[in-house]
């Protein structure tokens, strides 16, 4: 078998077959293959696209292209899940340990965040002492210990996907359909669990623009992992708006405290119940995902949800005091209040530029690699739909400067839209996919 | 500018700019664009295509990425002449004796066979002594001395296009009508000429196997060539069947001498008139076409294209005695006849079948690099549309081995068809395209 041909069959809108898959999964993984092969190959799929069973065969290829991990033999049961990433998104720092509370073993490889996407390693490692970068065996032995893991992807998993991704990434091959749900699939089988559930996201601080296009890629990657033996379900989200107030990584720990309290936002609160709700569902301890829901709510309310959290930031080396008193976590020593210019209804809080806006002050990433500034960040004060009067503040910004603080409130200047009119609050939720 | 952002507009189907175009093959010649990144844009372009502004772009881009020859100045009013490839395709070692015999220079920059196409450097190194591997200093003192020069591709000229060929031979991006046109144009416009004959054939030896894709590839180049300021012409020639009878390298050689020596093949003898009619009109020698087909007709008949062809051997160091004596060319071993199996006329001499049992035989490359056997290969007895009578011959092989023999002779077996209902002997032109 030649590398040429399978490019050619390719870029000819033939279906590639299991073998030319494994071939070409078996090259990018020990680069026999070269570069310059598997970018001309990428483009062709950008084109031409791939079915759902070459899709199917590119994810488990890439999955079994280093170590896979068996969640069964030590935490069975367990469930994953993904979120494809928006602003303010810190579901899973509460998602996770409500379901471990309600006796469902949870193991998270997260990311780090890159452009307006946050990424949970990155909030996770504002607290003091907290470790992210576990081997497999120390995983497998903390879930075997507490039920719960929030690790850092390792390289072991996938690493054809992690060398695909890269040079995807310098090719203009990223927008492909079939290319991002197994990118994203073959990370979670290999991970090992049984049951994963995906957070796809819709708006302007998503990677999918439209609730269409979500809809498409959340179809394909249950259709993946049911062809892979995996219980998968979606639910598309809403991302015109940032997920909750806080925007930032010691900014939305501290959210996701209040929250465990008892506390914060009302739509971050009622998105984190509906998603371990789905787990819960899907990871067989209730019977459907409104049981699911009501009992993390009960874990939520009882403290038992608070517990775990705790539990997990000591079994990885952090500093627990966090839990009860939060002012611990790094803050920034400049902040700045937004402030509405006229009295009306909040129309909009555009994710996108006010997730640019928090990259710009230093809480992303512009590219991979860049240093990151724990305390900064943005906190609204309103949501959509929202009655707001002039002079009334729109959103807190907490920047490391002085001039990155105006900066930043010149630019969110043009995120928030104040009319007369009334608009109603944004949905939370789009659709839930459930094979 | 990065290469990121042009391998994406040409992804969406943008066309490029010339700053675009520039940074690119700039980035081709020094190697700072790396070649995966560059066989993305190439299969964005295979998807999306060029306009004939950015072909035109990439062509004058690539010609000038490395040396130019500056022929104006050594040998003005030279015309060169390029053919797209074929099976028995010999017509350069006629043609260009032919019009430097009636006061046109000509230097042409030839290539080596690949596939079934077969090229005239190999031909011509089949001559004992000959050399091809000239500098560009040595082209134009032997241009300025004799008028004539026949030189293997330097590696100076059109560096880009060079190392793009190489790339996209190996990532299934060869088919790109604006790619193949402005590979053959940007060779032809370093070279320095100011009027350009492209002779592109169509058919089962050819590598486009339509007409009608000759005709649009023709029509391109031409108008390539006008946009680089370039006199351009193009005739779509017919390669259905072997051109002339020989098809090998001194096989060939000897079926030129013939020619020059005023006998020779019908067909070969039309077409080496016809592309030298046109050279000589565009050249400005004659008012037309015809009248230069008619001058060459003269040169042809009194010797003087044959002088001058012995005056090529010798400036380039090869024994001119086989002018007068071709059996001092390499012949092979073996020989043998494929005979017809029964009477009838002629309807196909498959050109692509022939010239596979040919390469096979030694006369041409597998890949680049093979080496091949000059004296190797197939010389047709009779053309499509000839009658034959049970038992006569079809073709004579000439083989190094018994078994290439025999295997030859087998192959040749499918290529030829005799069928009882007379057919119409194959047409030598399907258009002229002047602009």
């Amino acid at each position: 078998m030649r590398a040429i041909d399978i490019i050619i069959h390719k870029r000819d809108g033939a279906e590639l077959g299991p073998e030319e898959i494994d071939f070409l999964v078996a090259g990018i993984t020990d680069g026999s293959i070269p570069d310059y092969q598997i970018a001309a190959w990428a483009m062709a799929v950008v084109w031409r696209g791939m079915t759902i069973r070459e899709t199917a065969l590119l994810t488990l290829a890439m999955a079994g292209s280093g170590e896979q991990l068996d969640l069964e033999k030590w935490a069975p049961g367990a469930v994953d899940k993904h979120s494809t990433g928006g602003v303010g998104d810190k579901t899973t720092l509460v998602v996770e340990p409500l379901v471990a509370a309600c006796g469902i073993p949870v193991m998270k490889m997260s990311g780090r965040g890159l452009g307006i996407s946050g990424g949970t390693i990155d909030k996770l490692e504002s607290i003091p002492g907290f470790r992210t970068e576990l081997t497999p065996d120390g995983i497998l032995r903390q879930l075997s210990e507490i039920g719960m893991v929030i690790s850092a992807q390792t390289a072991e998993l996938a690493p054809a996907d992690g060398k695909l991704y890269a040079l995807r990434d310098v090719t203009g091959t990223v927008p492909s359909l079939p290319l991002i749900a197994s990118s994203i699939m073959s990370k979670k089988i290999a991970s090992g669990a049984r049951a994963i559930v995906l957070d796809v996201k819709a708006g302007t601080g998503a990677f999918m623009g439209t609730v269409a296009e979500a809809v498409v890629l959340a179809r394909w990657m249950v259709r993946i992992g049911s062809r892979a033996g995996r219980r998968t379900a979606a639910l598309v989200s809403a991302m015109d708006q940032p997920l909750g107030f806080a925007v930032g990584n010691a900014l939305e720990v501290r959210e996701a405290l209040d929250t465990l309290h008892g506390a914060g936002p009302a739509d971050f609160h009622g998105h984190c119940l509906t998603v371990a709700g789905l787990m819960l569902h899907l990871g067989g301890r209730v019977k459907n995902p409104r049981l699911g829901r009501a009992l993390a709510a009960e874990k939520l309310a009882d403290g038992a949800a608070l517990a775990r959290f705790r539990a997990l930031v000591r079994a990885q080396g952090g500093d627990e005091r966090i839990c009860d008193d939060p002012t611990l976590l790094p803050a920034a020593p400049f902040r700045g209040i937004l402030a509405a210019q006229k009295s009306g209804c909040l129309v909009e809080a555009h994710a996108g530029k006010i997730g640019r806006a928090s990259v710009q002050l230093g809480a992303g990433r512009a590219k991979k690699g860049d240093p990151i500034d724990p305390g900064v960040g943005i906190v609204l004060s309103v949501k959509v739909g929202d009655s707001v009067r002039k002079g009334e503040p729109l959103c807190e910004v907490h920047a490391a400067t002085e001039p990155a603080l105006a900066q930043a409130l010149e630019e969110l200047a043009e995120a928030f839209i104040v009319k007369r009119d009334k608009v109603k609050p944004l949905p939370l939720f789009y659709k839930t996919i459930i094979t």
